[in-house]
């Protein structure tokens, strides 16, 4: 096995933890020993030990001599719940280490590195650099701007409308379109939705797939009209409900259990985004309507867009455009997607891509 | 080389003469004997010899014994400028006749293979029938409703929009895009558009590919309102312009050699197509708006539909839809594409389907 593969291997055990890690970065790590992986974990959640830690502990005395494989820079720094693994894998006896990627945090970036190597430990750092980043995209995000990685997901039809002029939404996209959005919701820490979805649909929100994390539902209503008794009201998951300030209607919804966060005149998202980011909150998607996706891609706060595209058409110029709002870019001054591509999703299409 | 090969060397050799055998279907043959391609040929234009007649003439007594691959049913019939093909291919002795798909006006359908069988000459039918469909679907339409094989072309963002509120749409699409619908301008007899876009982007609607042919201009502008000068009204190519009858500025524009088609009251596309069958317009490429998409969809002359998608967003609420109009399907009853694929063109990608 050379090192991709046995990095590739490490990337999927850290995927395992996908949406329980937060405000963590998922992590695998593996023990390779003359040509033989003789352990292999990766991190589950907050307050565990570390992935370096765990195959230490599975490979016991065997470990000295191992070369030790992970998909991030072992942590050095000791304000954590779970002691620093470089001393850890210094102390195993490690000969060398192999690392997809430098720890994103600028504070301590390849200072991990630095203590191993002057430990006289041999370590490489880029195997599979660019998988390891994408994976932790949302961590790099937040670690580096205390903000949270936002994904804007749209559905709509092949001529860019998300709701006919009745308002009628369900469904336009197919099942499996459906089930990758579930599998989206589990992976995000937060949901970010508006009062006119909230309205039109009663969703619940949740991530209904087998071993789904719910995600904190983050509902934006101004003036409190979420009717009582609707879906994102029941709890858990928590829901936080984003008002302008001074509405009577905050301390009976307190007392049920909802955070209330307000504003004053106007909602700002970069604001928002940075509430959201204090309560830990690593990731955000956003399932909204015309007017928010519109909103959060003027104010920039998006990150990654992911279009689900069904093979239809319903015309009209009142139908609801997928991306809507007061103000618009000219043609020449588009948001322009990079690293885009395209896939096959039951009988949908899936154009996703980042905002520069 | 097995049949399959051979026959898509026929389909290859029609295809060169896309855009020129209208009303005329492009055919493709060839000559085998003893493992040898003794000759092969494709027909050029109307008034010009069927792709059979050619390779029999090229391989004069060599087609004794000889098997013919085409891509269409030999014609039988003697209402043409050009005579039957049976007669001829009896006549030449040939063994064996592999066709691709049989004749598809339902008057002579079958008629040609019959006589063909009575000969004694071994005949098989079938062979990448698909591909010999797809390649001739303009002239399958035509040929059995005498009407044309309409087929819409959009060119939008992600977000679904064709214009900023404003009405720039300068370019959506990148140069490969753009180079492709030049391509599709001439292959196709026809070009439909509208006085909208005429107002606002003054076009030729020209194919400036090398070697391109102009489709003929249907202009769509009820009140005449097309400024004199405009590039439309440079002929050739032809231009056809459909109006409300009565306008006095009728007679000025034909004395300039342009064609006038009035209606009155309301346009009825679907009397249009009628009206462009009976000019042997075969086929017609859309380049409208966003109100002239709706009413060919809500109208139901659509055959295929062609999405130029950019990899860019401009959001607004007031930004021009791909697909407007005053009316609209419900989700549940939008028209649903079949036989749809994605490909990359550039930096775009080009969703293409047909409607049911």
């Amino acid at each position: 096995m050379n090192k991709a593969s046995l990095m590739k291997k490490c990337l999927s055990l850290a995927k395992r933890a996908e949406g329980k890690t937060s405000p963590n970065p998922m992590v695998g790590a593996l023990l390779i020993k003359d040509g033989e992986i003789i352990a292999n974990d990766y991190h589950r959640k907050p307050g565990t030990p570390h992935a370096e830690a765990l195959v230490l502990k599975q490979a016991g005395d065997r470990a000295k001599g191992a070369s030790l494989f992970v998909t991030l820079e072992p942590c050095c720094h000791t304000n954590k719940r779970t002691p620093p693994c470089t001393n850890a894998i210094i102390a195993s006896q490690i000969k060398d280490v192999f690392i997809a990627m430098l720890d994103p945090n600028p504070m301590v970036s390849g200072r991990g590195v630095d203590i191993l190597k002057a430990s006289g430990i041999n370590v490489e750092i880029g195997i599979l650099e660019d998988e390891a980043k994408k994976l932790n995209e949302a961590y790099i995000k937040y670690i580096t701007t205390k903000r949270p990685f936002v994904t804007l997901k749209i559905a709509m039809t092949l001529d860019g409308k998300i709701a006919d002029p009745e308002g009628h939404s369900k469904w336009i996209t197919c099942e499996e379109s459906r089930k990758v959005v579930h599998r989206l919701r589990s992976a995000s820490d937060g949901l970010l939705s508006a009062i006119g979805t909230v309205l039109a649909d009663n969703p619940s929100f949740t991530a209904r797939i087998r071993g789904g994390i719910d995600p904190i539902r983050i509902i934006i209503d101004p003036d409190l009209k979420t009717p009582d008794g609707f879906n994102v009201l029941k709890t858990p998951p928590p829901t936080i409900i984003v008002c302008k300030d001074g509405n009577p209607r905050s301390s009976i919804l307190i007392n049920n259990g909802i955070e209330i966060l307000t504003y004053k005149d106007k909602l700002d998202l970069n604001w928002l985004m940075e509430e959201l980011g204090k309560r830990q909150i690593m990731s955000i998607l956003i399932e909204g309507g015309s007017t928010l996706a519109g909103h959060a891609l003027e104010e920039s706060i998006v990150d990654k867009v992911m279009f689900f595209i069904a093979p239809k058409i319903i015309r009209g110029k009142d139908s609801l455009t997928a991306i809507g709002g007061e103000t618009f870019q000219k043609i020449n001054e588009a948001h322009q997607l990079k690293e885009y591509k395209i896939k096959k999703i039951g009988s949908d299409f899936l154009i996703e891509g980042y905002l520069s």
